[in-house]
């Protein structure tokens, strides 16, 4: 089979700057790449030694005293493929370098706490990819639809996001966010499917069909906070994932493309290696 | 190629019981298991999707009120390949129903409570399968051998460990004790390939020529931990791991059996899938 690669770097193509525009995205394309399915799944497989290295070294490093980490933030609308990502690009990677975290809504405690005071617990310590499932996102995104909080308080909310971002990012964590962005009728079709069968019905929760009927007003509170929140230290990244292919394969290039930046190195040793052959020997 | 299977389950031939010696167990044997190293890989691989389905399963049915999970402690010496395991047999699982949690020397504040006190913090919660890569053990093994704490101290901990254990396993966690055992001859090889390789040197550590010399000591402390410690509730399984191939297997099936063992089921509908697939429709 001939392989396929990626023409330019979901890095370059799928981040959201200034004038970004949601509605604009198809979110049955596949930019960058013009290879089908079976092409993706090579690549996908492809790319798995890469990212495992690139990670491994991360963690090697760490141990020597680099602080470098890599948070990757996930949203989506219900369906949008988030477990997929975890499962099939962050599950080639050695559990031991990895941080996952699934928020769900705020407990009471949370609640009395600032917004970000769960997220901050969660960081990745150096060394560590961090996997947020869910986020801080949600204080922007859920909240502002259902009116959840105060309108002057989600106001604030983005401002808090970015300076507190730019402080995360400035300690050593390269932070990538994404927006898995699927159509209403893809959601339509993957909501039939956990109807229709019994092994699925466990992800169904009748809350995600309420939710579509507030699906213009989610788009807009996604526009919003793509525009406000997407920096040079946290970009955001809006990949289109009604092809679940694609969107597994492009969050796996932006993990490689931000680990072979950070360009982590195998540590030296702290040790003289010669002497301690001699008392291996001995011992 | 022709598959081999175990003849015998890890789960009854390599359990700790009344009257165990470790001294007696080979440490390059493979119990239960006729094939060789690529007989090993290929069941390794051919039961990664058995493992997979059952996690999930036990991960769906939590989201509806079942409270099982299950926690694996690994123990051994340096180099026993317990960050082998890890990567071999639980990288396979969903990195969503994993807690992986690696301990180090306590920090002051973890001196300053009791010893298990960061274990408690960590236990898996239902449907999640928790690894711990060194554990509550340290502090009867290399605090024994050490002598860290005073004797009368250690003393006490096996039962508090066994009191621990138990309230822990009634409160529907399946504990899995693993001893991942090597020889000292072994040992040495893998230190000498650790200096021998520039990727690798991060992983050495002087420290573990200093413990070669309290190789027997820490032999009886394993001795005495796993006799008083092995119970019904949370049964202690020494593997042995010179081929690191075959501690793999072993372990991936300790898992698979008390999976099969809790049985967990796709949680049944709590709604009423008729009327939700009206409302997508209609939605």
């Amino acid at each position: 089979m001939e392989t396929t690669a990626f023409s330019h770097s979901p890095t370059v193509l799928l981040r959201v700057h200034k004038g970004f525009d949601l509605s604009q995205v198809h979110t049955g394309s596949t930019p960058g790449f013009t290879g089908d399915k079976d092409a993706g799944k090579e690549l996908l497989d492809r790319e798995d030694e890469q990212l495992t290295e690139l990670q491994e070294k991360l963690f090697a490093q760490s141990r020597f005293g680099a602080r470098d980490s890599v948070l990757l933030v996930l949203q989506a609308m219900d369906t949008g493929g988030k477990g997929g990502i975890v499962r099939h690009v962050i599950g080639a990677a050695d559990p031991q370098g990895i941080h996952h975290k699934a928020f769900k809504a705020p407990t009471a405690e949370e609640q009395s706490k600032g917004f970000l005071w769960r997220i901050e617990k969660e960081l990745p310590a150096p060394g560590i990819i961090g996997v947020f499932d869910r986020s801080h996102y949600e204080d922007v995104l859920v909240q502002r639809v259902r009116k959840l909080s105060p309108a002057n308080e989600i106001e604030q909310r983005y401002s808090l996001i970015r300076d507190f971002e730019a402080r995360v990012a400035a300690g050593g964590t390269r932070i990538i966010k994404v927006m898995l962005h699927i159509s209403k009728d893809e959601q339509k079709d993957r909501l039939q499917e956990r109807l229709d069968r019994p092994d699925k019905h466990w992800k169904y929760n009748p809350g995600d069909v309420d939710d579509r009927t507030f699906w213009d007003q989610y788009q807009q509170a996604y526009q919003i906070a793509l525009e406000r929140t997407s920096t040079d230290s946290a970009p955001w990244y809006v990949v289109p994932a009604d092809k679940k292919w694609y969107a597994r394969i492009a969050v796996q290039q932006l993990l490689i493309d931000v680990l072979e930046d950070i360009n982590p190195q195998w540590p030296t040793a702290d040790f003289d290696v010669a002497a301690e052959k001699k008392r291996l020997a001995e011992s």
